[in-house]
Order: C-alpha cells, then structure tokens, then sequence
C-alpha cells in the first residue's frame, strides 16, 4: 500500500463551530434563542456571533488568548460560546457561584484578557479584581446587561449590545491552524477546593459533540431547555451540539420546579439536561400532572438514586443516565438501554438505570482497574477499581500543570479519573464513589454512595450524603447528612433512621452517625460538596465504641 | 496557552470498527442479521468477525495487505467489513456485475492476496485469473457459499464457513497504529470506462459513519434494508453504520419491487438507501399499496427526477436526497429539508428536494467554483461550476496514481469533483451534470440532466438519458435514449417526444434525436452508462441541419 499523507482537503481540522454556518443557511429563519420576551432567529444567532467576534478582535485579542464569561444561561452565554473562539480566543466559562477569592484565583491563572460580566455577577468580579496584586495585569471588562438590569450599571463603559453591535458584519471567522488548538479552558470546581483548568481542544469538542447527539439520538430541531449550566462542561458540548440539528434553546436566568413545568408547557420542550438534584426537585413538587408529552432529560454529575428515578419517570420523564467528567467534556459513558429491561418491574428498571453503563458510541474504550497494577477488576459487580478511559475528548491537559497532567493521562494510553466504580457482568459500570470519597470501615472499602441510594428510599429523607467520620475503634464509620422533605423536620429521629438502615444494609454499612441539616452543601450544578461534609465530620471528633 | 500536544489517552485512532465490541455489548441478543431463514444476534456476528479475522490472519495476510471480496448483500458481504480489517487488512469489495477482465485488472492493481467469492461470482473470478499474465501471483481462494449453492461446488478447497468454525474465538483484533492508516480500497466503476482505486482510512471512515447517523436522525435499533450494494462505496457507510445504532440488517441477494415490499411488511423495515433506479422501481409497480408505516429512503448516486420522487412518497416513503461520491466514502451534501417547505405544492417540493442541497454537520466545506480560477459562482442558480470539498471523509487517495491524486486534491485544499452544479441564492447546491456529461451547443453550456428531468414527466416515458451527438452546425445538440413504460412501446413516436419537450425548454436544449431502447445500459448501483450511450451516439455520425 502505498504511503499515503494527510492532506489538505481531508484534514481541515475538526472544529464544532461550522455547525453554527450550516444552521444559519438550513434553519436561518427558525428560531434559535427564546429568552423571556426575546426570540433570535439562527440568522440573526451567526450575524450577532460574528459582529461580536469582530469586536472581541478589534479589542486587541490575539489567538489563543483567554477570553472569560460569568454568566447563567442567558442567550449573550450561548452565543460567547461561537463568538469567542471565532475570534480565535479560548473560552473560559466561570461558575457565577463561587466566591470572590475563586474568581481571582482563576482570572489570574488563566491570564484572562477580557471578561463578559453578566450584571448579577459584577459586585462578585470587581471584588476578585481588587484581591489582584498590583503588578498582575486585569483582563478588560465587558457588562451583560438585561431587562433586569439596574439603571445604576449604565455608566459601566463597554457593554455587551454595544459590541454586537459595532462589530462587522462580514467578519471571517478564524478557523483553528490545527484540531489540536485549544478552544476552552475550563475550571473544575466543587467537590474537592483546588480548581484545576482543564483545556480542551476543537477536534475533541467536535467528537464529543457529535457523539452526544448520536449517542441521545436528537433529532433535527429538538426544544433544548437549558437547566444545565452552559459553564458546566461547557453544557455537556450541547452548546455546540444544539446549532448542529437547529434546536430552539430556551433559555433561563434562573430556575425552581415551576419554571421547567411553565417552560414546558410553553415550548413544547422535548430535551434537557441537568444533575440528579434537577430530577430531585421536578419529583418532589406536589400536585405535579403528569406531562402531556414525555420529554427527555439526559442526568448526569453523580449517580441518581434509584428512587427519584422511578419518581420522575412516573410523571413521564424519560431518563437516560451517563457520565463524564470536565476533562471529557461531555458524557462518555451512557446507561445504554435494553429493550428487555422495559419488562422489568418500576425499582428493578430503576436500580439497572442508576449505573453509569458502557462508552458511547465515539468514544474509544472504558475500563475499571486497578490503579496500582492496571489490571482489569473482574466483572463482578462487587471488585472495586478506578475508571479509567481513553478517546478523542479527553481533555489536551490541566493548563500549567504538566505534573498534574501527567498523572492523569498516564504513558499507558489511559486517563485515570479518580472515580471508583465496579463492572457488572454485562459489561455495564457502576460508580460506586470518588476515589476519596471510598469510606474504609474495619479494613473494608464501602461506598457511600450505595448507603446514600438506602437513605433515599427513606419516604421522609429529601437529600443525603454520607462522609467518613474518624472511629476509634473501625478506622472510620459512615456518617449521614439528611435534608428532610417539608413537614417532616422534627418527625423522624436519628435513631429511627439508623434502624431504617439496620434493615437494608450490612452492618458495617449502616451509618453510625445521622446529622439533620436544613440543606445541604452545593455545588452550583447541583453536586453535594461533600468536602464541606467531611470537614464537619472533622470538626465532631472520632467516634467511641460504635456497634457494627 | 502552554503548548499541548496529543497524548495516547486522547489521540486513540478513530476508527469505525469499535463500533461491533459496544454493539455486542448493548445489543447483544437482538438480531443484527436477517437473511432468508438465517437470523443471528449482534453477540453471534461479533464472534463469527473475530473467528473469521483470526483465520485471516492464519492464512498469513499481513497488515495492511489487501484482501478482496465478490458478493451481493448477504451476510458475509457485511460480517467481512469488520473481519477483514480486525486482521489488519484492506478490504477491497469488487462490484460482482464487472466483466472477467475489469475484475482481472483490480485483482492485479491491487495485489489482492486473497479473495471471497460468492459462489455466483465464480465463474467471473475463474475467468479473471486465467487472464493473469504468468508471472503475477493470483490470490487466495475463499469459496462463500448458500443455501442456493450447487453441490457441484463442494469439492472447492476452504470455504467461508469452515474459515468462520475454525477461527479463534478469543482473537484480538488489530488497531490501527494510526487513524490515517488505509481500511478499504474501492474502484470506482460505472459511469467511466477507466476504474481508480480510492483508498480510504480509519479516521474518514469513522468520521462519514458518524456524520451520516447524525445527518439522516437515524434511531436507536431501526431496521435497515440493504437495497444499496454494499460494494458501492461501502454501502454509504452504513456497513459500519448500523453496529453504531444497533439496528436489524435485512440482506437480500437480489431484489425487485415485491421482494422489497414484501420485506417492508415482514420485517417492519424503517430504512433504506438506493440509487434512484430504486425509486423508480417502487412508484412504477402497479396495484401498490399505500405503506402502512412510513420507510424512510436515502436516494443519491443521480438527480432523481421530480415526477419519480412526487410518485414515490405518494405511496408513503419518506425521502432524502443527498451527494457523494466513492471518494467521500458515503454522502456529504443532504437536501437539508425545511418544515417551512411542507406547505408547498406536491410539483415544487419535489423540485426543491431533488437539489442536492447543503454540507452535512460532520463536513467542513462545499463550494462551486470556476475550476480554472478557483473562484466561487455566483449563488444565483444559473452560473456553472465545479463542485468542491473538503472534510474529513476525503479519501486518501488514488492507490498508485500520485498523479491523479494530486489532480484532484489540489495544493490550494479542495478536492475537485468532476461534477458540474450551480449554487442557488439559499446556498443549495444542485448537480447540473458530470463535467464530461455538459453538452456544448452553439457556445451554450446545456445540463443533459435538466433535459432528462422533462422527458422523465412525459406520461410514457420510464428511463431517459441525454448525451452529446456531434452535430455540423451547432458543435453538439442533445441526443435522448428513452425507455417507455409497459405498454408504451410502439405508440409514442421520436416527433411527439420532441415536440413535448420543444413546449418545456428552450430550443437549444430540446433533443434534436430521440432513440428507443428496450433498456438503458446501466451500472449495477442503477447509474445510467452514459459513456455507453456516447459511444452509441457517436456511431450515428453527426446531425446535418438541425433547427434549434
């Protein structure tokens, strides 16, 4: 055979950002973004993308330069999502929840040049601006502003209509030299407190983008409700997914029970996505009818607890549960779904969807293994390893971590998470635990996780959480966090709740301590910060003589 | 940005064969194929590939070696489109209505070292190998046979099936090392006289697989009837395609109208694809019933004309049309449909849809320019030009043709399709002719295409071709072989047909001679051979005096 090249005309990289030029030309006249009162077409959507890129250019931003936004999901969020990296920037997109310190943290890492700042978040920026140290060059600032918006905020220089609106409207995008090239830096954040910056490249965004569509089976112009945070994961690459089949992205400020169901109602909403806590809060709403039309929610971000599974499908959601991490940039393990398993009865169906499943279709291989020797765990559903992966989005690396980097994507070809899990013998996984979070009782390894999915089917318990607590005696035993469903506080008792576990788990399992909390510690995308658990479990000393 | 480069966790080749493990994992005991009375499950396909791969390799076939193939859709055809690249080889699949020399010519161009027969090719293949000069080593024989196969046959050496028993069943397939590594080798056939070996690699393949899921929404588990030949560019891809989806693979050995409506109604059939020949074949049969499910039908190969697919989805099939060419692998132009569209009249929807359209998602660039200056035709229409692309399902190109290759893949990053179109002012795409099918007349470029798109609305016509005849005034006028209905013969007359025609297009573009053919001469994918009807036309000598 002979030796052939790569050559131009087949390895013109890969970028996701030509779906938003084949969406204008196909849906050009179809909504893109409805927003309270305001609606885009995907015509005006490019034209604005590309006006404004033009301006972030004309700003002085050079290639692969740092751009930031903070921001919820509001459309001036979507369309930074094109804009910015048509200016041949990277987009780093910044949880509006973290505190002021975070922010600085990240802005001075990143060595961000400019910042998009939704309103709401401005207070918050300008004190991460002022923990700057004076030789520290701050990135320029852009204020999104709203209906909602303040008078008070109109003196603020630049703003975000101002640049779409001086920007040029034949503006050539620069595509990326190489696939390679990043397009996002993202920080991790919640669960544990050190943010690392997770980059990704346009050939990964590409692949993880198109596999999330075939792997959901999303059709052409779905009705996309945005209960995903865009600044998690870059909203799963359905940021850039969503341009690709043409959807209408409904977008949303902020959002409770009520608005999903009114946004339902309204657009005829057919997909969305969100953390288990989403699932949660749609379940236990009262006096909630079943829907007209199923509509379909993809969860992810911890595994959903087999209860609220069975709740929320019984009002006609249908659920479809994977995984993934920042540094995959969307799910790449999905509980792919037998028809078979529809015969089963509610909590059987419910426990066999709880687990994360096998490799989407594009990405390249999943394993659990042992960290130490890599060597597979048998496929038991009981021998505990780490997840580890390998495929076309995973992540380049941590920016400005070669240490860190090097750690997690190993010489052995594989990405090691730091996620514990087990592989059941039909080649399914399931997470059983962050590596940190494994509970080591009596020198047995149990999973908090597993305690927590008992403490759910408890019909007064909202939200639990289980951390190790220091044991005199076992090591460490398990120690419960529980919200309470409303009018339940003050009904059921410690005691009551142990004895509840006494009767579903084995002995070692059964939390020896139950804290009720009002609510409990969050991430903004919904995940329970369990570091903030553990450092009050600290603070309640070792336990003495707990019974097994 | 530090400066990251691809690791092996993340720069794992791409490649479409994955798609078989995930397959058998998720599907494992539904049916992948379906075959007279031979059903097997995606478990028993994945076995039966890695067995087969195994032997393969045990006959001595190293990697990237090319191994052949001669069959019609049954379930070797498919099972060898993983097995023979799980052995690291190329898979070259031979069109089995070639002659013994073209098949002798491929057979020695690509140095096939062994190759599968369907017991129906025998016959060709002996012949082709006789033609072998005596110093060129022949291939290996693999004999396939059926249930339909003659005894006489036995007595012939290793047979596919006992390759299948005798194969290891715990073999490990081969991975690319690299995603640009070669995975087939097709020559293209049909509408030129010269076949060229277009080679194709791991990542195009994968990539051409996953954008035509994406394109068409093709679901989870649907069921694909195999009326393309999988010998035609790898049948679109959907060889591998399917595995990724999980769907039922209906094969036939060969079809008509009541094979395929017999197999709708038996297997539930949800897809197909095929050359609008397939069309034609479906809207002509009389007393045809209304679908009682819808079947969707991807069509491309030729312009189907208007009346064919206005025919066509009046008995129920939901019809796409797209572009490719055995050189991008599958289709990467679609006729993007717009649900705005839905309310236009039968007659001018079915214009708009016989457009070739826009880029699929997955596909970078399509243009059409003038190919001698390279610049883009106005979007108008009506100006002429060369259709270009890029992507990455671009071949690697043309095995042992440095030149051709480079001719067609030119240093400014296009590959130059030989095919003639014009933009429209919404950026559609429609294929006006190939290059050599324009037909000169008194200095007007004239598209044989639209000519034949009135004689195919004439209410006795079946089949029509026009091509160039040489003529003494004009240069060239248009010649038009017919074929009329059943029943039609004998009471149409070459006059009538003209003048039909002189009432729907300018003069210049009215066939000045019409030809009855019982038959137009046709490539097995259903394309018409125009260089047969050229060399025909020729023969007649050129036209004196003809009125424009």
């Amino acid at each position: 055979m002979d030796q052939f090249r790569p050559r131009p005309a087949n390895s013109t990289p890969l970028t996701p950002l030509t779906f938003l030029d084949r969406c204008a030309t196909v849906y050009g006249d179809c909504p893109s973004i409805i927003y309270g009162h305001t609606t885009y077409t995907w015509k005006q959507t490019r034209q604005r993308c590309l006006q404004l890129a033009s301006s972030i250019s004309n700003l002085g931003i050079k290639k692969q330069q740092v751009v930031s936004v903070i921001a919820p999901n509001i459309p001036a969020m979507y369309e930074l999502y094109f804009a910015i990296p048509f200016a041949g920037a990277i987009i780093n997109s910044i949880n509006t929840r973290l505190d002021a310190r975070t922010v600085s943290v990240i802005l001075t890492h990143s060595e961000s040049k400019l910042i998009f700042i939704d309103y709401q978040s401005l207070p918050i920026v300008l004190d991460a601006l002022s923990m700057f140290s004076p030789n520290t060059q701050k990135p320029m600032l852009v204020l999104i502003t709203d209906d909602g918006c303040p008078t008070t905020s109109v003196g603020f220089g630049t703003t975000y209509e101002s640049m779409v609106e001086k920007g040029d409207p034949g503006f050539n995008w620069i595509r990326p030299e190489s696939e390679w090239d990043p397009i996002t830096l993202n920080y991790t954040s919640g669960t544990t407190s050190s943010p690392k910056g997770v980059v990704h490249c346009h050939r990964g965004m590409f692949l993880i983008a198109v596999d999330s569509l075939i792997e959901w089976s999303v059709p052409k112009q779905p009705v996309y409700l945005w209960t995903l945070p865009m600044f998690h994961a870059n909203g799963w690459s359905y940021t850039w997914g969503t341009a690709a089949v043409g959807a209408v992205n409904i977008c949303l400020r902020k959002f409770d029970a009520d608005v999903i169901y009114d946004s339902i109602n309204k657009h005829g909403v057919t997909h969305m996505c969100g953390a288990p806590v989403v699932l949660n809060m749609l379940s236990n709403t009262p006096e909630v009818k079943r829907l007209k039309n199923p509509v379909k929610i993809m969860t992810a971000g911890a595994p959903p607890p087999a209860a609220v599974l069975a709740r929320a499908e019984s009002i006609g959601f249908i659920i479809s549960h994977g995984y993934g991490l920042t540094e995959t940039g969307g799910l790449v393990v999905t509980c792919a779904w037998k028809g078979e398993w529809d015969r089963l009865q509610g909590t059987e169906r419910a426990r066999l969807k709880a687990r994360q499943g096998v490799r989407t279709v594009g990405f390249m291989d999943v394993d659990v293994v042992d960290p130490e020797s890599g060597v597979s765990v048998t496929r038991d559903g009981l021998s505990i390893g780490e997840v580890v992966l390998r495929g076309g989005c995973v992540m380049l690396g941590y920016f400005k971590d070669p240490e860190g980097t090097a750690k997690s994507m190993r010489e052995n070809g594989w990405f090691y998470t730091g996620d514990v899990a087990v592989m059941h013998p039909d080649e399914y996984i399931e997470i059983k635990d962050r590596s940190k979070d494994v509970i080591i009782s009596g020198g047995e390894n149990l999973s908090s996780v597993e305690v927590e999915s008992i403490l759910y089917t408890h019909p007064a318990v909202n939200e639990a959480a289980v951390v190790a607590r220091a044991d005199e005696f076992w090591g460490e035993t398990p120690c419960a966090f529980v919200s309470l469903k409303a009018g339940m506080v003050g009904k059921v008792t410690e005691k009551e709740v142990v004895e509840y576990c006494r009767g579903k788990l084995p002995g070692y399992m059964v939390p020896k301590t139950v804290v009720f909390k009002e609510e409990l510690p969050k991430t903004s995308t919904g995940k329970i910060q369990k570091f903030v658990l553990r450092e009050m479990a600290k603070k309640m000393g070792p336990l003495r003589k707990s019974r097994m």
